[in-house]
């Protein structure tokens, strides 16, 4: 009820702090039964890891998860499955300045004001490093998922403006998303993102973008009617990662300007494996259930607050105060975004895939 | 569990289908002492009421609810306070012909996958009558957070393309937004506005748009991290709403072509009673939790989907089938949308405001 | 989560004060497809109803349950089920003089101090009055365990200390348990307790007793590890019920008493279908999950609290005052506890049966 | 939902086997500002650990803690609070036989049904190892409720039948209680208990007991109505620990046997402190809600199922098969049932403390 907690079937809850001994998820509701090593973990982590190309930030986190409970003989028990992942390269000393300073941007003043007190060394609990508990757990959602034909992709679509050719329904192979560390699939425009990162970090700034993330394999009728439904909790996952702004599904807001006549789907076909429809402006969701054909959504991420460039803040005692932070950060969160965000989804697809097993009698 | 119920510590659950008896909300957690009666509800319910206006469907519902439990002597006593509202001009002989019909646009299909079965009259627990108990509940939300200075204010910002002038930071009252059938607060833009809509509905089409929602008077602090951030919960709730596309807070997708040097909003002051910034591009929400600034989220909807004009769906046996909605129709959703989100709002704010109540020691 | 609410597949929402316009329950998660109908109701409802017998309480409630949504075309569909119950005998003016009364026994005080205000007529909430929604939930809790071959079957074990000859491991009938308005299976027990309770009837005074619960047919393996077992939410439910003091499963308290050597259930088969023991000390219950053998637990329930009998109980102003409760009360609460612990235990095995289909992969 | 969490806005969810690497602990919604160390929580898990005495099991369990998150110089900060507790004795070999044998009392066979397959060794994640992080977030509780004056106290009331001469409303102090090995805090009866259970360990036998817990400086009206009582959530959470027959409630179950103008207490006071009567007959719970008077309960504890003599459980292919249990066992569970009981009543005190705090306007 607190928050740390997310999702009712396969419910995860998460620990820990950015320069506390380490990150902690626990997944209560994994069915029993299910392969599962450390390994596969580790391709997920490795997506989201710090350090991992020139454009994200340079810190250096191993990321090696540990699994303490839950597995048995290589399967899942139906026993909770708890990871832990220490933390190695918190340097708290590059944050001692910010012990009594409200960033522009960041968690820090509200943060203060919901608690009254705040772990300030790297934004604390409030730090994006929390979602590498996400992403750990993510990875056992995609493993279930993948035991019922579900697959979830997600890539850069734009970065500052600068945005993939066709941004319609196209679809892409990981192999072409992983291609360039920028994680946008369509190498010329990967390449202009490139210089426009670069340039931000040179000069001490950062850069928005938004993400798209897919789903396919999907059975018709995921979701719950009428505030779970599937829609609705895609949103909250994705609008509870940092820097998220929006999130559109399907045409999303191009939608407030069309006509009802111009914008449905025809149908082409509707039997129990999905529906076939003839353009995909629904992004498959129907009423906010899954209706079969791929799950469509984009999000929007604001430019890292964390900037070396000056900015105005607060000191402790609410008068303006200028920032310049100086730690290692991404100057343009997207490239790391897509596994984070694909996790996100990878949760409440797991979570609704469980759920929609209640249904019949 | 099963989807019908909303909020951890102000918790709604609703019930009810279109053509069924009536509409049914219990608000559980609504703390004692509060001041109600039936009055409360009404302006609220003849806010989203059909037959408004020329521009809404004229379908007749009274929508006059009946209070069950919680009241006693004019005050909330602590107990679950129910809300009954009947279903008076349910006319289920206009949706026979949809008995062996996906409409497309509609949950038709997949809450048959859902289920197995529907209950097809006028969508059944699908169709949006059932937001009534949402605005009934939301009311009750409406008058415990006026205690604490806190209100919510919608309007309409876009039709069609049609956009109110200045559509950044503005702010507005009721009595301009009311002033138009529209809901557009901006007279001209209103009147342009109404011309698209009455042309779409003469050519038995429909049209998209979106709506601005904006909470004033919110204390900083407000939102539980991780997962329950104000911003996911937010999301959560306007994207349970029937029709809408997405969702952006504060500069929402224009973030993703900022650069962080001339997107961050520097701050003024930042006090217990919240923050100043001279700017509002985070929305009144940082970490995804109330800064004290003013909260401002737009919707996108899409073009209703019932509409005369024939459109291309699925018969009960798979194939395609076309489909004209001959029953009564909103051309566009928009002017009644607006109470329908704030109220999702207010349930949402009502929830967390009581959530951070318990968190000091 | 303000206690309004049960279960978690299987989610049961109660309203309704004692002399408000009515009960309310809502299910939230009950399966699409299963047949039923007010009729199904009634039988629980009249065994459960004021005025049955000259054993209880005169009051006068006919308890006609109209069914609000969630049913179409005889079938369940998926929906919130929701049952209204009008109150049509409540004597408000009985009640007028214990505005600034605290009884003792009762929650009047408890209610007071935790809400800083309450319905006093006839208990407002926390009267016994609000268990009728309950039943007519397990009722259909009831309906639904049927398709699986689970029944839940309760009867009065003893009376002021009139008990059961062989108290053990017995089973009855329905027919035995309704031949007597005690539900004392036994005849000649039944008629010793009818004496005592007809005596207490004339003495303005009340008697306490305990009843057993038994539940046949259940898989094994109904319950959640480790802290909702199924021991664990039945001795939730059941202690959630008015007067309760106590619950015990299988050979209970006695277990405190014995050696291992002794208590331990001898194992003769162990099979998918469920567990045979030599002798069920254990109740059916294993770990606290379902072993397969009848699940046997039993309740202690206080004397009824109003009594016309003057007792000691407190003025508004916390000082003490005499208390002769004047209305219309049971003697004896355990003739119509017997169908209202039934309806705990089967709206407890309902969730469990719902959710132990979620485990496997 | 699945089982390893409990409480609403104090919510621990836990997760570990007991052969595993490790017992996990994580309480969510944990006030910010306390003060806390890993020193608070070493008593109770001193209370608790194996081989503290000759009474009970002689595993080496050293039980040291850590605490991975929500802690920032000396105080909780509002995040979720993590504590980790490794495995270190764990003789896995001891247990190589149980994997193909379902023992008599245990859980063996309906984990086995529930999941498909179960963690043998040890009893796994339902082994009695996994109070220990129970018994961890009880300390935290423990404290949290210090700050309100709240305390609870425990002690052996009776095992294998020789019982505290006066069980019926006295008091002991936490002295008088840790004098013994055994928990009882009446010396000569402590003298009998011990030579009962050395008896019994000699024998390859076990013998069962009750537990006395009670709760002093509670305010009144702890508790939700209607299915989240105070009195409710109790029984769950004693019901929820391994060997627990039956639960009750001051008087318990001999107030069946009496008559209502014997049975009620005499209310001497009832004030904004709380309610005081003469006697304690309703055990400090009306309504289901704390009165204020000392709340008192006592829980029955069967024999320890692991028991050297040989006993009739099954193979895994369900025929009878004969098991002798050549672990380290407790030969009496009572003892260290005593902390662990203690902790379940500190985690719901202080989920109920929370809650209650959210009630009035």
């Amino acid at each position: 009820m607190a928050g740390n907690s997310f999702g009712q079937l396969f419910r995860v809850t998460t620990a820990g702090e950015s320069h506390g001994p380490g990150q902690l998820a626990i997944i209560d509701g994994l069915p029993a039964g299910l392969e599962l090593s450390v390994d596969d973990l580790l391709p997920d982590l490795r997506r989201r890891r710090p350090g991992q190309s020139a454009l994200v930030t340079q810190r250096q986190e191993e990321d090696l998860p540990e699994i303490l409970s839950g597995l048995f003989e290589g399967r899942t028990t139906g026993a909770p499955l708890s990871i832990l992942i220490r933390n190695t390269d918190a340097r708290s000393k590059d944050y001692e300045s910010l012990r009594d300073t409200f960033r522009p941007g960041h968690a820090d003043y509200t943060w203060q004001s919901r608690f009254g007190r705040r772990d300030h060394r790297g934004g604390g609990r409030s730090s994006a490093r929390e979602t590498v508990a996400r992403v750990a757990a993510g990875a056992v959602a995609r493993k279930l998922l993948a035991t019922a034909g579900i697959a979830v992709l997600g890539w850069v679509d734009s970065v500052g403006g600068i945005t993939l050719p066709a941004s319609g329904e196209d679809m892409y192979t990981r192999e072409e998303v992983e291609a360039s560390p920028t994680r946008c699939p369509h190498p010329e425009t990967a390449g202009r993102m490139t210089e426009l990162i670069e340039t931000c970090r040179e000069e001490g700034d950062s850069i928005g973008g938004t993400a798209v993330i897919t789903a396919t394999g999907l059975p018709p009728g995921l979701g719950e009617p009428v505030f779970d439904k599937l829609r609705a909790d895609l949103a909250k996952g994705l609008c509870s990662l940092p820097a998220v702004m929006g999130v559109e599904f399907g045409a999303g807001f191009s939608a407030a300007e069309a006509r009802g006549s111009a914008f449905q789907d025809a149908i082409e076909h509707a039997g129990p494996e999905g529906l076939r429809t003839r353009s995909n402006r629904h992004g498959g969701l129907l009423g906010g259930l899954s209706s079969g054909m791929p799950l469509r959504l984009r999000c929007a991420v604001k430019p890292t607050s964390s900037i070396p460039m000056a900015q105005q803040g607060a000191g402790s005692d609410g008068s303006p105060k200028e920032v310049c932070v100086t730690g290692r950060h991404d100057p343009c969160l997207l490239p790391r975004f897509v596994p984070i965000a694909e996790a996100m989804v990878l949760l409440v697809l797991a979570d609704h895939w469980l759920r929609a097993r209640s249904a019949a009698l």
